[in-house]
């Protein structure tokens, strides 16, 4: 879903409970957050706004999971953990359990003259680990949206056998236009994958002009869903009987040649 | 660029020879030709247009490249060795040496019900070598048509230190419009290089119908020079200096999480 995102915290956290209600009363399984759906986007708002996790947010995504009995990809936070803080995103399952936390591995440090210049690490610090969790329908893999541009997460979870990447994400009106329906489709087709992004609504006031369009895309590379720049929920039907079958009409998934490449996760080696 | 190619190979030859001239005296330093060039594409004609390298194209190829002082990627022809029959891209250098000589990795085997059904693997043998070749300009990776499909491949190249990456390719109609695009940008994208692609002229009257729209597109992921459906030369420019610009403005190649993964080549480790 894709959630206008304002300066007060507690109105971010209501306008996201009854949209997550909503998206629940429609039927939803899984639904998604957007990046800092609690918090304005920027350097400038990370230590203001951010908490420990379990806190005020996280505390409140698990009695939604729970109330609601979804899974529920918690868009990201600023974390604020032994003095560092993290963009991270909170996973809970229909009990209500955290599931995993993914904090943002690759930062934000971009700097197209004229255009957009934005360094998460000046006040962020990275994560470390991959973050992949069960459901009853499909593994699922979690980025946070500069993650997506690094292709090896992707692949990874595909070869861990994630059917859905998620990708909670805040492109802006520089790489919104020209790489965030691309990556999506990137990532789909050369995994054979669903991809779900969730980004907070357009909102030009505001210091970092997100782009929204939250997304869909399903493993042949097509647009499933797409909402506009403004508040909105969308939906998907996630086939996993149509990904079976687009991994065998193009059996890309078994030809990959591992006599001479591979991908892997060091944690695995 | 784009050829037209028919059931008369000498016809094919001709007609290559005659075109690459004309890029040349346009200018071009590195000319690229589509996949199966002097042959029709078919398991059915592989044999019987099958030559040895040399022999009469890669001779004629090697003569036109010296007397056009350029790097000619030779799109490909069907190889035979030993018994075997390859699907193999020969690069010739200015003075007409061979310089590499790729076989197709990932025979192209796909059933897509009521679309398209082809299995290169009836016939031909899959190589297993990554190819690359060295130029005054930049170094250059080299995969054919369905190879384009694996990322890995592209990975090494970049990683390696290319930065332009060549497909000759021979996507269909229910894979050309769906993917050739979306897979070339997905790879310059993703790898911030230049990415070309040569196709044979669509040819409705063969029986496998060609997509056609040779291209070339940018390290920002943009289209920069498309053919129509019918044979015709383009040209672009490989501006390395703006493929620097890219690499800084959006620095994933040097952050990379090389502590959490990695794509490498087998023959490396």
């Amino acid at each position: 879903m894709k959630l206008h995102v304002s300066k007060v915290k507690a109105d971010n956290l209501s306008r996201a409970h009854n949209l997550v209600t909503e998206a629940a009363g429609q039927g939803a399984k899984i639904v998604v957050l957007p990046e800092c759906f609690n918090s304005p986007y920027g350097t400038g708002f990370f230590a203001e706004y951010a908490e420990k996790i379990p806190g005020e947010s996280t505390l409140l995504l698990s009695e939604i999971a729970k109330e609601n009995k979804i899974f529920l990809v918690g868009g990201s936070i600023p974390e604020e953990d032994r003095g560092k803080l993290y963009n991270t995103c909170s996973v809970f399952g229909p009990d209500g359990n955290l599931l995993i936390k993914h904090r943002k591995i690759h930062l934000f440090d971009i700097d197209v003259p004229g255009k957009i210049r934005f360094q998460e690490s000046e006040t962020l610090s990275p994560g470390s680990v991959l973050s992949m969790f069960d459901t009853p329908f499909c593994k699922v893999g979690v980025g946070i949206c500069y993650d997506m541009r690094f292709a090896e997460l992707a692949q990874i979870y595909a070869k861990k056998g994630c059917q859905l990447l998620v990708y909670p994400g805040a492109f802006n009106m520089t790489t919104g236009p020209a790489h965030w329906e691309l990556l999506q489709r990137g990532r789909a087709v050369d995994n054979q994958v669903y991809v779900a992004t969730a980004s907070p609504a357009r909102d030009e006031a505001a210091s970092y002009v997100a782009w929204g369009h939250s997304t869909v895309v399903n493993p042949w590379g097509e647009v499933i869903t797409k909402a506009g720049a403004q508040e909105e929920v969308v939906y998907a039907d996630i086939d996993l009987q149509y990904l079976a079958a687009v991994r065998q009409q193009i059996p890309i998934t078994t030809q990959r040649r591992n006599d001479l490449y591979t991908v892997s996760a060091v944690m695995d080696s």
